[in-house]
């Protein structure tokens, strides 16, 4: 397993009831693809959504968020933290 | 205070080293601004590292990443967040 950033462009004027939803859906099918999602945050301003998760793949992460109807823009394995 | 996410690009190679100094640098003077960084995570291979925080502007964002060395190429709010 690794961690993953996701972003998702074109979305402006998302609202929280929207992100909420989404999330929702990504929770409801990510054990299919041994996914978790974590966190998400969205500037509606700018449209852009970032989405932090443990996946076993690039694939995996982008695989869910296609089923789920919003496929992802980019996603990022993001080997380091802090 | 509000919470952000900025990126980095250009980062390519970073290293867990250079990722903790980085952060270091920023919470050494992050209180002259009223920031706080809560994470920041690196795509060595894309070269792009995305940073969480509680601010009171962008501006002050950009202030302390600035000072610190490492100026971001985008700043941006995100008022909604799961």
């Amino acid at each position: 397993m690794a961690k993953f950033m996701d972003v998702h462009h074109g979305m402006a004027g998302i609202t929280e009831d929207q992100l909420r939803m989404a999330h929702q859906a990504d929770l409801a099918i990510q054990s299919d693809e041994n996914v978790q999602f974590e966190h998400a945050w969205a500037d509606p301003d700018a449209g852009v959504v970032y989405c932090l998760s443990e996946a076993p793949s690039k694939e995996a992460v982008r695989r869910v968020h296609e089923r789920a109807g919003h496929p992802a823009d980019e996603v990022h394995p993001v080997p380091l933290s802090v």
